[in-house]
């Protein structure tokens, strides 16, 4: 006996126009019934990090060696509960636990949702873990596939990718493209705690030149050292006047470049510099929402990130984003 | 006829030992009278922050001719108030109208207050608007000096000075020093929205070499294309392996450094290059705190910045802080 079909939910207020008008029942089942649960976790995390003043190693690890942090282990548990009640949460996998398992929903099993509404949801509930005790701003990544899987699928089945920003206020970015083709929709919502959104920015839309000031973030300068290309874009960044902004969190350095509507973001990799960001729950994320504000996001071969499929939950890889004529300009002077 | 003098007041149980036992008059005024306030000040900013969502221009500009944002108005008026309802407060300054004014307190005037148990308050109550629309943390700064003024006074007569951080916590980072010979106090403190204070670390402390990892903040990186001293003391932190850390606020910049106990910033000062940061405002609660932390901090002529006294609101400088040899070492390579 087949269990009864979710009820059909309400479009919410704060979603953009572009998502509004005869959606397609993935998009509808995305943004009535996923995202309003992932809204509300991220808010949830939110207040979990304002009284975490004492944050302190949980005394275990993940699966990547990692020390864990017991608001890491809090913001995961929050992610989980949200996702065990939204039944069109097919599988799941985090950094925190980084394999893709099935979601059970007992009461309303995900076979018996139609397969165009049910999605796979990878994410890192905690991004910035060497910077939260400092009391900065943090993030938490959500990469949504359509289906039961993110793995070994073409990128342009990531239809949907929330940065959450937690920093002084809550806020989240959310890009949403259905179709490999299509321009996408990037936006920012305020999230408050008791459960409420407002629109921030319904377009969120990097800028064309000329700028007026160019905002520069390098990942691993370390690694400037030992790279002559590396050292160069960086001599470069500093001979034509760019501002540096770099916080090392990967969701607020790609916040502060939306927020101004420009900035480049390079995070190389070489054999003595090995890529630590990881493909599925931080490079693709990132760069469906870059792509959706209008810029470009590649990887550090060049190629855009989003065209190389994620094979295994540990993939890692580089990633160089913003304005696609700075990242042009990057790609020139590293790789020549 | 003389208004009663305010009632003694406890003790507050997040107090270090060192503040606790025997305390002056002064210390005990400052601790029990007048930390209290301003600690529930920085709380209440906290949660002014967290739902300004829609941060915009409020339509003036302070006297600096900066743009003022709606947000710095809030924090500017929550802090008057707290200082209002203090008779301890004789004078205050801010950032936002940098004139020293006297603060009137009509039951209990300040001057039926012993003058050692007077102080005079220069804040600037949001520090960080170029980072605030991108919801990266921010500050706010207090420095408390005795008597009825801070200006043209010996810097030691600034006893403590308070760095506000708002994050995804609202944390605040105190630094106390009764006279100019002791070695002072510096601790931190997580504020929660419901006015209760929590104990992080009593004494925050920089670390002595050997060091685990090396960080650093080159403020107005710009200014390397034009001095080769600084384009040299950038290259020597890359070559050198030195991890990166720069968000550009400087509230944050220096917690970073305090929490992991190493760090060095440099905001150089040129002719072409102008002092932006606030002496009074800025750079002399900064150079408390890192002196109390064990730390040393000079100005853009490699002077203690504690040294020299500021004469007017709007003075400017450079600061370079951090860790002891890490300071000594910029200092060479920029002065020789």
């Amino acid at each position: 006996m087949a269990s009864p079909q979710p009820q059909p939910q309400p479009q919410p207020s704060w979603l953009p126009p572009q998502l509004t008008t005869s959606p397609s029942p993935t998009i509808h089942a995305l943004t009535t019934s996923l995202l309003p649960p992932l809204l509300s976790a991220l808010s949830r995390i939110g207040l979990a990090l304002r009284s975490s003043h004492r944050v302190s190693l949980a005394g275990s690890s993940n699966s990547f060696g990692d020390d864990q942090l017991n608001v890491d282990v809090a913001c995961e548990t929050i992610m989980r509960a949200a996702l065990a009640q939204c039944p069109l949460v097919a599988t799941a996998s985090s950094e925190e636990d980084p394999e893709e398992r099935q979601i059970l929903h007992p009461d309303e099993p995900s076979e018996n949702i139609s397969s165009d509404e049910r999605f796979s949801v990878a994410f890192d509930p905690l991004d910035g873990s060497s910077i939260i005790a400092a009391n900065w701003t943090v993030g938490t990544i959500v990469g949504i596939w359509k289906g039961d899987s993110a793995l070994g699928k073409d990128p342009s089945e990531q239809i949907c990718s929330l940065m959450g920003v937690h920093g002084p206020r809550t806020t989240v970015i959310v890009a949403v493209r259905e179709k490999a083709q299509d321009r996408g929709v990037c936006f920012e919502l305020g999230l408050n705690d008791d459960g409420t959104v407002e629109v921030i920015n319904h377009d969120v839309r990097l800028s064309a030149p000329p700028y007026k000031t160019r905002y520069f973030a390098p990942a691993n300068l370390r690694y400037a050292a030992e790279s002559p290309a590396y050292a160069a874009l960086i001599s470069s960044f500093i001979t034509n006047k760019y501002t540096l902004r770099y916080c090392g969190g990967l969701v607020p350095d790609l916040g502060h470049i939306l927020t101004k509507g420009h900035g480049v973001y390079v995070s190389p990799v070489a054999e003595t510099s090995k890529a630590k960001l990881r493909r599925l729950y931080e490079v693709l994320p990132v760069g469906l929402v870059v792509e959706c504000a209008g810029g470009k996001a590649v990887d550090e071969f060049g190629r855009r990130v989003l065209e190389k499929e994620v094979r295994g939950c540990d993939e890692r890889g580089g990633i160089i984003f913003g304005n696609e004529d700075e990242v042009e300009e990057v790609v020139r002077v590293l790789f020549g």
